[in-house]
């Protein structure tokens, strides 16, 4: 079966991958309402282009902490390629050079980061978390330094782990252990649970004296992954926190948050440009990332889809699903009368209409 | 099947229970417009929460009426209970003190008022309706008071029964006489149709001066079941009533009431702390206690759930369900940077976004 | 099957009858937008009641033009009746005479009109068309006057009959040509194609002026019937007419037309009480009749649940289906505290909540 | 099966037709939401018609651009009517002729340009895409203008084809070279694969000054097809455009377009009655027409149905289509009490009610 829209690939993923590994991807928490919305969101934007602007050298370039990407989005970190694909998150930077954008390794990468770092030719950031033993994650960015990984995303909306239900009922333990820390945290290995492990090892008490303390453990950019409310966006950026990351981390832990589009433009209003602003949830097609940067973001952070393209055909699949990607960015660019990225956040404002009657 | 969630009793019960027994539990007055949109208008209240406020040392324990419990959420007044389980209200009581919650036994209840008290180490009210002949009132107040109940819950909303289609359908007769109030109101033995027997005993024509006879009856705290609306709670307070319940008996009364969460808000602030506000219809998770308490209630009340969770398991199947609504409920509050009850009502508003072009 | 509510009779009634005749009674124009849109609106109007304020001796009875109706609802003017009934128009009255409430009857019923009104000892009024040939009306309204009917409703949304796709469909023609007229209009008898009928008979470019020249052929009252926008309410009163009916002929002439709820509040507001104001399309339940009564409408019109009752079991059945609309019209305004229906015209609007959203 | 509605055509069409070519006709862009909402927009458009202005003498005349077409629509210009029915488009001018309106000739028509002006009768104007190589476009123009159209139809919304899925999944390619060009754009006949040869032929950065030189070169009327911004509307007018046509191609480019009826009323403002404005997008029933007229449209553009129509039965299946239209706008205008289109603009515009939540 041909590829033709990124949805193509989670039906074929769905044949592939065992019940309880395509649910741990594909699930959401509690009534998945959140994971729902995120998508839905999208259908309550519309693009009222006007005519004649259209060029066809569009440019999708942009720049995002002194790195050059040839298109607004990255891979998002996400837990154990491995569970889709034997070669992991090895398959995944491979294709992510060759399409010149750029990757965040998730602290549970199935790839230990050095290796993962080794094979990167692209922009490479580490998601982190804070443990409760603090000195594990000075360890942990040590390491992630020491291998050459330019920022670090920290996940700020997993206090605990989110109310997956659908792992519940399948009693999902993880096939392919993770070794990104695996020097580090052996209680990974013990542990098969997600839940479990996760609760017990990441601190769920953090406050923004933390992040005073994270800055002071690293040069290193730090990026905060999982803002929803536009008064955290204010906090942050008198923090001098050099990015952030709209997500509900793919309506997988509080459910009945809004979807992140929703959110986008208070939060865009916030920030106003004084720092970079990224997004996540639910983007499955070139034109949903055309409408988040219109709405103020600048880059797109793509989750679900990149496990779905890995797992239907590794590296080739993910190029394929960037292309795509690219591809509907591109022609939407071109509808709009968009020739570059910053063209979509002068102007692009203009085609949007959301619907009366939605939450934005 | 393991009960990952409330639904899971339902479903499990509807296998258990003959199409009648659970008919008559989960059906509604009309078109149950009213049952269902009690569930759909938790989707319409999103939650923002702000990052880096978590606690893991949540605190659930509230002071309701001079009573401490550690969760707040309660046993709803209803009928039956050995309907669905052989030992009826003791199951229940045994599951409420085990886990420190409250109850509140129906006029109907199927074991004699005296013994479900004798089983009580919990908070323990009474529930009352007002009969035509109101020396049964009288008399039952007195078994009441002496058998150690500490507050009446007057039901307000049931000038007669509802137009409950499916029991007309299935000509439903309880299989189980209550027995709380035999020794007054042989009556209830004899008549088995539940309508005629309410309709025949029950004053329909109750006005705010029964409430000052009724206050005249007895010391106990009375607690008013059934508001809907915002006037109501105003004159209540006037009255000095003790307590407000937030009720359209779950949509088995009157048909195209209101959600009770739609009109919690305007109540909430007609009644403005002065007196504790509690709330039923449609909880069926511990978010949903999250966004009651949120928009102002002080405490909600479980009906049909309970009843799933008692003809699944009883009394271990009853706190299995308390300890569902329990964790999610702590969940909730650690996404949200609520550490106590108190938290959820001074901070937790700014966490809530009710959808446009809802009715609230 | 017990009739448990009026829906019910519409079940039964398709079993009973063929589809061509099902269809016809059922359906409406176009794509019947507008038809299914009369019974929708009634789930945007909610009802919060007060509570005490109930009494158990309702009194549904009104005063419409000098009659007393038990109830404060009629049957509307429909063709055909022996179409679903051998015994027709007669069955009908015989359940309006014992049920005390008033019947229209239709020009194209199929009984005789002065057999009819032999057998009613209930209000009987006749609905009119203007015919192309004037002469024909004025024989009518003679012979009308003569039986002794007391009121002439003229139907004033009927230019052209309207797009009815299920009879094109279903090559409907009558089985039970209509008689009331016959002696008049033997070119009903000659055709049997409703629409080439009526298109060909009833004048379609009627004024302002025609009801000039009407309320010179009578001195019965005159009501217009199809009524939607308050312009031509205003319009209405000014000229004297004697009461209105708000009808969008159950969605079966102009689709897309608003549901005859929306109009109401609007219409009701220019009528303000000078005239009777009398409603139809989609009332299927008491509570229907309770919510167009709050926002204000006198009497309400029932049309396809009398011709399903009446096919289901005829005298007996439209008896039946008249106790499910007191009974729970009744059980409304016990619950909404309504003693009589005059109250409901005075408190009950302050029960109703339009949603926010629809189109009132 | 007779054709009761023009839905009945599509149905019939799809037994008819290959998948691929169905598909190709019946699929628009993406997900298909903007060619599903062209036809939901209508269902929030309500009429409220006042009564007693009806007359049977209606009359649905135009007069477009000097031309007068006997009912307010025209058949637009699509690909391709060999694909559907073996006389292409001599099928479809017959049947323009014999009703009195008028056709848009495709750039893709599959009969010479030539060939089909000499079987016209009716109005025929051309539609054209501006070339990348100007030159053909000017070679295009003087042989159109040469046969005798009157108007040019320059279509604004193809910078590059859209995005249609159905195609690539059918990988479909004409089985009808179209040959309206053919002795100029040979390149045409060398390709099957329609997106590939659009975007290697027509030219995708156009600007205003394009329009500056295409009026340089013809002394024809130009109409600007796939406007859906009032500001282009605006400096349309200011460069002395002829007429508009709202669209959205069918929903066959950008998807998440607003339907043309969302945008109606904004442009039509804008236009203010300086020229014709024409509109198309999911018109079905002659009561779609009404209300584009009602919202300031003078003129409606039939597409895919037309296409169905030719399918299933040619010359003849047209003009039935034709007929059924023309007969519902007919009795819609009887209905609201328009004799004139002219009144509908002027009156019909008081019997439209948007719905509100709507994005009007």
């Amino acid at each position: 079966m041909e590829m033709i829209n990124t949805g193509d690939f989670e039906k074929e993923a769905r044949h592939i991958l065992s019940q309880s590994t395509y649910d741990f991807i594909a699930g959401g928490a509690g009534d998945e309402y959140t994971m729902n919305r995120n998508i839905e969101a999208f259908k309550q934007i519309h693009l009222v282009p006007q005519i004649f602007r259209s060029s066809s050298d569009t440019n999708t370039t942009i720049t995002l902490l002194n790195h050059q990407l040839s298109h607004p989005f990255m891979v998002a970190p996400s837990a154990f390629h491995s569970c889709v694909h034997p070669q992991g998150e090895i398959a995944t930077v491979w294709a992510v050079n060759q399409r010149g954008i750029g990757m965040v390794l998730s602290t549970m990468s199935s790839i230990p980061l050095e290796t993962v770092a080794k094979e990167a030719t692209c922009p490479l950031w580490f998601q982190l978390y804070i443990f409760k033993d603090r000195s594990i994650t000075q360890q942990l960015i040590q390491k992630v330094t020491a291998a050459g990984y330019t920022a670090l995303v920290l996940t700020v909306d997993v206090p605990i782990m989110g109310n997956r239900e659908r792992d519940k009922r399948n009693q999902f333990k993880w096939q392919a252990p993770f070794t990104a820390t695996q020097s580090i945290t052996s209680a990974f290995l013990a542990e098969s649970n997600v839940k479990h492990t996760t609760d017990a090892l990441f601190a769920s008490d953090l406050s923004w004296d933390d992040i005073e303390w994270l800055k002071a453990q690293t040069d290193l950019p730090i990026i905060l992954k999982g803002i929803m409310h536009e008064k955290d966006a204010e906090i942050a950026i008198n923090l001098d926190i050099n990015a952030l990351i709209i997500s509900n981390h793919g309506g997988r832990q509080l459910d009945y948050m809004p979807s992140t589009m929703e959110v986008l433009p208070a939060i865009a209003k916030q920030v106003d440009g004084k720092i970079p602003l990224l997004i996540d949830g639910g983007f499955r097609r070139g034109i949903d990332v055309f409408k988040a940067i219109a709405l103020g973001a600048d880059c797109i952070l793509l989750g679900r889809s990149v496990l779905w393209a890995l797992a239907v055909n590794g590296t080739e699949g993910l190029k394929h699903l960037f292309d795509l990607y690219a591809k509907e960015l591109n022609e939407t660019m071109i509808f709009c009368g968009c020739k570059t990225i910053n063209d979509i956040k002068i102007h692009g404002r203009n085609s949007i209409r959301l619907l009366t009657g939605s939450s934005f």
